[in-house]
């Protein structure tokens, strides 16, 4: 059987390669990335898998079925983290997967199809802007215009993946046909307070909410702190703070949607000047598409009446948009087998938060299996998870692949 | 007579020492303060002064009198900037106390008192946070503990100033006794709308205004901005938003008080990720001391209510304070006389802005000499003069110190 006790320790271990010393950061393509790449690949090949790191900087992990050359049942999460995180949103899936392959190999069980553990080198998008990076690429649906994102060191995507000793040319390699995957099943923290609140320890995703991102700009006018007066002055962070609250109020008056501002700079950014510009970001995610863009249309108007009346100019830049992501109903059913056959009730949620089935749902039937995380607790230092709960989950992991059948696809939405 | 175009080539001058390539930001104990501080002693030097850099980093010329040893007329501005700043705030002072003295050094002309220029390393506070520090140096006002205050690189001042090649433990040479300075005269741009508004080229400063400046911390919790509802959140940024609203709102309601929220940072800084901590930067200022007050108990006030509300931890430290600083009466009539006799009008008016003599005040009767500004910017790359209103104000300064005769002090306040 998969080791809870292993899982949970191969986390710690992972979490010891941060930028910080007193907390976990890692983004794309830095050092850690590398250092992390190194153990994961190890521990694939100890599990009987082939395992290298492909062009876009994916750790990916092959393990054969009875026939050379099968098509894949794909399994995996990210091994980025979002600043100041916790130790198992991504890196808990990846590892749980390692470690059922491993319960596998040592027994010698081969199906007639391969298995494959992907650890996706960038999901959360801290260091770019543009997430899902390493399953975009997968997916076949890495956009060749993110080689020019640049990150706050001013160091573009194509630039990094070079100094990473990887190919930037070469993203294309990194996409799979339809026909080579199977499914996709990822198990991951429940980043969300249902599960504890049932008391259950696993539950099956019944589909990710979509989401949009935007860069919004404000332009004012700078100036001394001193010597305009309050009703001379075209202040860019005032406005941008009107804003905040804006959309606020926007997320509260259309409940499930959530907004959020994660990011603010105020330029030039010195205490006895007034901003002449901010930047800020904004996240928006609904569980409904229709709902989702009417949250978007709402936060933009607001944004535009607070410019308007304050004399700053508001410019947007889309970063990212992901519609809803169902999860396959023959996954569904199939991941709620394994869970009910563990001995456990099976209850369905959505996923309010993304996860790298957003990408790889275009190329195959998505299923995605939580596990109960403490308090809800996700993206800060404070994210636990339970022994038993690990142990749960990866034995459902272990049991979903034992049972698994390839589901017929589904009509494309 | 002075040369207008010399002092504005050497502004120019100055400008092309910045950090950046495309704008101008020059900070305390920089590489590039150490390139204008080679300039401004050469200058000095070439003008008749003796000139050194002295143990906190600022520049000193003296310009001997009649008598070796006689105390001084103390001129001068800084030589630091704010971030992406204009090339005459400071400097225009520097450059234009160097040329005067170099026309009476070309004259051979000798007074009764001594003549010194003092360019300060440090008046905008940019670095470390507080602000005046060569003018506080020179007024023995320097406090030991600045010498633990750190820049954004983590870098003490002690550090900074060790790494400068000067002593941190020798601030208390820099300090003069109110017996050597017989008073201190600035020449300043306006960085205000007035003079323009009036068609003058130069004026006469009543006071300069007090000020204080704070740093607020709001604690409230991080959390994936997904998954977390909008209503079990304790969002920083949106607490920190309604703060910099009502903070608007207090000083809109007691004008002539200005308040400036001028730097902001969320906590962790990730778009996907609810910020957990905030902190701003608050800045307030008032011609009156009472009024400043009052402003600051409003804001603190709003500031409080809004984290309590809101479920945030509100945590103030007060950087640094200034009580209005008086420019001597006589100092003002001997200001207006020369700028009489130089066949302008003479119009009074009080200094939104802060300046070195706040601090020399503690020591000497001060005065200063404002310069019409292109619309009252300041702070910007847009700051600009006039060549011809650089000229009025170089000769005011020149017939100034010509007919200066040191004023009686007055009862300390």
């Amino acid at each position: 059987m998969p080791s809870a006790s292993r899982i949970l320790a191969r986390c710690d271990r992972l979490a010891a390669h941060s930028e910080q010393a007193d907390g976990l950061t890692r983004v794309f393509l830095s050092p850690q990335q590398r250092e992390v790449d190194a153990l994961v690949l190890q521990w694939m090949r100890e599990a009987g898998m082939v395992a290298c790191l492909d062009a876009i900087g994916n750790c990916v992990g092959r393990y054969e079925g009875l026939e050379p050359g099968a098509p894949c049942l794909m399994l995996g999460s990210h091994l980025d983290t979002v600043r100041d995180a916790g130790r198992y949103d991504g890196m808990l899936g990846v590892v749980a997967a390692i470690e059922c392959v491993d319960a596998l190999h040592r027994r010698g069980r081969r199906f007639p199809f391969a298995i494959e553990v992907v650890g996706f080198g960038d999901e959360e998008g801290v260091r770019f802007g543009v997430t899902l990076i390493g399953s975009r690429a997968i997916a076949g649906s890495f956009d060749r215009n993110w080689l020019d994102q640049r990150d706050s060191s001013d160091t573009s995507l194509h630039d990094a993946l070079r100094a990473f000793g990887l190919d930037p040319g070469a993203f294309g390699t990194v996409a799979r046909r339809p026909e080579q995957v199977l499914a996709y099943a990822e198990l991951h923290i429940e980043q969300g307070p249902v599960l504890e609140s049932l008391g259950l320890p696993v539950g099956v995703v019944t589909a990710i909410n979509g989401g949009n991102r935007f860069e919004v700009d404000l332009d004012g006018m700078a100036g001394h702190a001193g010597t305009v007066p309050m009703h001379l002055r075209r202040d860019a962070l005032v406005a941008a703070a009107e804003c905040v609250v804006a959309i606020e109020q926007v997320a509260r008056s259309m409940p499930p949607v959530v907004a959020t501002v994660g990011r603010i700079e105020a330029q030039p950014g010195a205490m006895n000047v007034i901003p002449g510009r901010v930047r800020f970001s904004l996240d928006i995610r609904a569980p409904g598409d229709e709902l989702r863009l009417q949250a978007v249309a709402a936060a933009r108007d607001a944004i535009d009446r607070i410019a308007q009346r304050r004399n700053v100019k508001a410019s947007w830049r889309a970063l990212w948009e992901a519609p809803t992501a169902p999860c396959a109903t023959a996954m569904q059913e199939q991941i709620g087998a394994a869970i009910a056959a563990e001995g456990f009730d099976v209850h369905r949620l959505p996923s309010g938060a993304g996860h790298d089935g957003m990408a790889i749902v275009a190329i195959a039937p998505i299923g995605m299996l939580f596990v109960r995380c403490k308090g809800g607790i996700s993206h800060s230092p404070a994210e636990s998870v339970a022994p038993e709960d690990v142990d749960a989950g990866a034995r459902a992991l272990l049991r979903f692949i034992e049972l698994f059948q390839p589901p017929v696809r589904e009509a494309p939405r």
